[in-house]
């Protein structure tokens, strides 16, 4: 009997997952297993899939996406680029280096459609829970998969012998409590929420965090008209070079009306408090002995090569680090995952793996800089590539790249984007934005492709994220609308 | 053995069930079974329990409460007096007919603790779903019953004979598409996720909806400083003689950027919109085979005497109904329920219960008038009530009084609240509100309370809301903020 493989969800590590089996394919039909991919919205993309609803979606089900619009890439394509499929193959001519969401979109789908796998994918599905059922002697155990079907609001369990959690971990909102919080008289909200920075023109923000959803989320609503930006750390400040109306003060301890109150004794009167407070690794589809219990970080514990469950060798998890690389790190992972399904990649015993993964965390533990961080990861992904027959791509100079980033992003972090890198690819260095970034306030593909950025083509996007259709389709199931 | 029940949710239904098991334990120790009563959020009151959070939780549930500040009851308290437990009685003085939540709420726990009901709720646990276990010949089928206890982030399944579904219905948004709401420039929110007036002072808004939340919700913003209020409706307006900055019109048919046009041909702009397109029946935690399904109605079918399960008569539901009547309609299902799970009430046989509802349904389903809709509330509530020993309570008084209040609502939509109604136990008629509704700003329960009503006797609210007690508790259990 062809075993049978269970991807859950379709974003960038699942798409990933269903592309290294596609490939495998093409080259012997025979060698991979039967494959369903669950996937809880109406398209591909997860992430990336930009949608207007926040908290719980049209079937009741949690909102997945915390995109939101005019959001640019906070990395260089370059750093993200699929290591055989260039964004010039993809768009037919060069193109800057931080594009806009829908751009980035666009090429996660053209890459996608280079395979057909949007047959795999069962779309408005979601994965309610993930059982194991023994087999007794006849082989190893299998996993019961039990899914609602959003659209007939049924529920199906299928069995499977291999399970590939690829549903991220940007999706549950981290929001702690704040003493007189519960009285403020605006709005306050988690990242996850965030949609349209021009809710908040003229505003006075609060915004509480020090990671990437504060930096940019404060940046995009000062670059749409904030009144002000205030942002509140905990430990330590981001430390950019702000300009005039952006500021960073210390933790939040109290609210009192629209008064904030800060651990330096310090207070100011705010409109908005967005909470960016970061997300959990949440998985309540997964029954404790097989769950993955960790906070964001290079290397969690758990995981062999950081993606094999030590609970059960035939339980995956992509894409569940911290992320400098992201889309060629979750194809890496997903190669090698294929690789161990396959049989291709013999894995040592429990406790072999055990020892590998002390190994890594040892290292992950002692690492104190940016730079240490991005090399440890491309150590990481290196490790991954050189195992299957992956493409070779140039993750070190990738990590060269992001140490560049770096270095621009501390030197000018409202104009970091107006910076171009060159291809690891193609060696094409990328051209510069027809305006600069602070003055591009419309982010829809369309507008950005229609520039030719010097090089004398202009173009529509490729594939235009089918949008419409598929918000039609899922409207259409959404039962007419009832009384309060 | 003694039998083992398990009580979904610890709102105004499930603390109904809890009294009615309470008050049969009182009487007689050793008649009731062993109770376990899971309440997701980390206090008692259900929708009662206001919340500041949106979406998700601090543990990643979906957040229960669509209550907001502000809100004050939209019908008389006089129509949701307890049988046994008069508004006097608690507040030790009359107050006026239309108190706010936190009032509501002050009441609710005070019931509450006439009776010690907590000891069997175990706060911050979510159900994650229930089974059907079969027992072969042994005796009737079992629940597993699996359970997130969030605290420690486990999962724990127990046996149970019974399973009271008490977890409400007016929690899980309806929020249909409508073409172009992705690229509105404000914001887009479900009345759910509906928190403060004040977020929206100055401000154009659109309310699409023309029942319960639009009604309220446009209400509170116009009198907290909207600029503008626009309802659409889809099939009828409410008709109300609102105030100038207060219009209802047809069915909204797209968005343009700020722009919405409607059915009419007409367009205006507006700055925020917020669907008050109703709640779903939604219990992700029970199987096909066990769920009801229904929409908001006042007789749903699958439930006999809107209570029984037909897929299951060890399974009910409370408050699965449209509702007028509210606490003591839950009160009446509970007591019902109770005596069914006792033996004190036979059920007939499935074809016997099936023709029940077929009776009911076909009434219901020829009613054409708010008055005739009452009446029939009224004669279910009455059919409940006669069957058991829940104490006489005026329930065709009451819907006396639910006539004078659509009477008075129809003629002041704004000043309403102004009224005063006589209680159905005590006689005494409501003295007036302290000022005219649309002039009290704040809602909190200590300034409303503050007022001798012309009473010349004030006081501090009996049971005040332990909120920051929790709220400092649950705090605590949330791990450290992550970056995202």
């Amino acid at each position: 009997m062809t075993p049978r493989i269970a991807i859950l969800g379709a974003g960038p590590s699942g798409l990933a997952q269903l592309r290294a089996f596609e490939s495998a394919r093409k080259k012997d039909p025979g060698s991979i297993p039967d494959i369903v991919c669950y996937e809880k919205q109406g398209d591909l993309g997860g992430m990336w899939n930009y949608t207007w609803r926040t908290g719980l979606d049209q079937y009741g089900e949690p909102v997945h996406g915390s995109m939101y619009r005019f959001l640019w890439s906070n990395g260089p394509k370059e750093c993200l680029e699929f290591a055989d499929y260039s964004f010039e193959e993809h768009f037919g001519r060069p193109i800057p280096s931080y594009p806009p969401r829908a751009v980035l979109h666009d090429y996660i789908l053209g890459r996608v459609d280079q395979d057909d796998v949007r047959k795999y994918i069962r779309f408005d599905t979601a994965v309610r829970r993930v059982e194991t059922v023994p087999s007794g002697s006849v082989g190893p155990d299998r996993f019961a998969v039990t899914v609602a079907d959003q659209r007939s609001g049924r529920l199906e369990t299928e069995l499977f012998d291999d399970v590939v959690v690829a549903t991220g971990h940007f999706s549950t909102p981290n929001a702690p409590h704040f003493p007189g919080i519960e009285s403020f008289p605006g709005r306050v909200l988690h990242a996850h929420d965030f949609r349209d920075a021009r809710e908040f023109t003229g505003k006075r923000l609060l915004l509480v965090g020090s990671s990437y959803s504060a930096e940019d989320i404060g940046t995009q609503c000062f670059k749409y008209g904030a009144a002000e930006v205030t942002f509140s750390y905990r430990s330590a400040p981001m430390g950019h070079d702000w300009p005039a109306g952006m500021v960073e003060v210390p933790l939040l301890t109290e609210v009192d009306g629209s008064t904030v109150r800060f651990a330096d004794g310090t207070d100011r009167e705010v409109d908005a408090i967005i909470l960016c407070t970061g997300y959990r690794h949440h998985f309540p589809f997964l029954p404790d002995e097989l769950t993955l219990r960790t906070n964001n970080r290079l290397y969690p514990r758990g995981i062999y090569k950081g993606v094999v469950s030590q609970a059960n060798s035939h339980l995956f998890f992509l894409g569940m680090q911290d992320q400098y690389f992201t889309f060629n790190m979750f194809d890496a992972q997903a190669w090698f995952v294929r690789d161990v399904v396959l049989g291709r990649i013999e894995l040592p015993d429990h406790d072999g793996r055990e020892r590998d993964i002390d190994h890594w965390r040892e290292h992950e533990e002692n690492l104190r800089t940016a730079t240490e961080e991005i090399d440890f990861q491309a150590a990481y992904i290196r490790d991954l590539v050189d195992r299957t027959d992956y493409p070779e791509f140039h993750v070190e100079k990738q990590g060269e790249l992001f140490k560049q980033w770096k270095h621009d992003k501390k030197n000018d972090i409202m104009g970091y984007r107006n910076c171009s890198y060159a291809s690891t690819l193609t060696g094409s260095i990328a051209p510069p934005l027809h305006d600069e970034w602070m003055n591009i306030l419309d982010d829809s593909a369309l507008s950005f492709l229609a520039n030719d950025f010097g090089t004398g083509r202009s173009a529509a996007p490729r594939k235009v994220t089918p949008i419409g259709r598929h918000r039609a389709a899922r409207s259409a199931a959404v039962p007419a609308e009832r009384s309060s």
